[in-house]
């Protein structure tokens, strides 16, 4: 059976940093950008929707785009949409599940992997320090003030926590869903992914 | 600077029987029933109601002896009783940290050692699977149903956290205590105190 990591993590935490460098360190393969791309190809929406869709941002920021043409769709498609577009998503982190050991970050992946014997990985850090590496990453919006960084943030991990909870019925950041949660507050990230490597390879 | 390791756990996930194994594996020293007795030393109180008192057990239980002589006293001596206890083992700890390398479970450590650089991990597991310890362990209770088990278990926890949240005025087990946090369910103790020395002395 192949290793399998799944990374699922608070916004401004650094877990998928964490998680591209815990691939190269262990060389498993590190799933990101490639299950988008698969759900496109398979559902014929573009890429640029089926990522609104999985990353949970709003539906009306964007056009909707099936195959070539722009189409004007109720509610109630949308959310069929939604349902499509996860489905369709959880069958690629299956098979990719099983192509080789890999890194999965996001995407409900420790709920869909468990029975795998996926290792479940939680990363967090403290308010403060993901307010910080908002600014330092330059991430869009980190020219506000502190208070309205973390009202986004919060925003963000509520929208993560709606989906996984849309879709697993379970609570994103319960303890008990995960084999362990690695706090990144005033952590160096290359020590921090040697240090899980040490972890998971050690028998 | 000694490494210090402090250990915080749910009742019935291992937590202690890791932490053994864990200074054990280290060749660090290992601080617990070492505490009591220190206290209960320099307080001439017995180490019966020491341990009472650090473990969060009603009073009621227990005759209180001071020095040789057993004594009546009131309410608000018992509550001043209940801090200098804690201040003596805080003293205690902090003493125990600066001697070496050292792994302490429980006692609030994580909170009193902080700005020791401590490296604070938390222990849990399912319900389950802490239910099924307590009946291997053997501990007092074990012959009781699952759900009475569940009830002293919670409970237990419950006077942990009160415990905790008195002295700390924080919250016990909130993921931004502790910098590392270790889920046993399914888990072979043995195995998993590897990883975590693995993960420890990782550079």
């Amino acid at each position: 059976m192949n290793r399998i990591i799944t990374i699922a993590r608070e916004f401004g935490s650094g877990g998928r940093e964490l998680g591209v460098l815990l691939a190269e360190k262990l060389g498993y393969a590190y799933y990101d950008k490639e299950i988008i791309s698969e759900i496109a190809k398979r559902t014929e929406l573009s890429e640029e929707y089926v990522s609104a869709i999985v990353e949970n941002r709003t539906h009306k920021m964007f056009p909707i785009t099936i195959g070539r043409s722009i189409a004007m769709i109720s509610n109630s498609t949308l959310l069929q949409q939604d349902i499509s577009i996860y489905r369709e998503q959880s069958r690629i982190i299956r098979e990719m599940a099983e192509k080789s050991d890999c890194v999965i970050v996001g995407r409900c992946a420790d709920f869909l992997l468990k029975d795998q014997n996926a290792f479940r990985i939680f990363v967090y850090s403290d308010m403060q320090s993901r307010i910080k590496r908002c600014r330092e990453k330059g991430y869009e919006g980190s020219d506000l003030s502190d208070k309205e960084i973390q009202k986004k943030i919060s925003e963000i991990d509520k929208s993560r926590a709606d989906y996984y909870k849309n879709y697993t019925d379970q609570e994103w950041g319960k303890k008990e869903n995960y084999d362990l949660m690695v706090n990144t507050t005033d952590c160096n990230m290359e020590e921090l992914a040697e240090k899980l490597k040490a972890y998971i390879t050690s028998e």
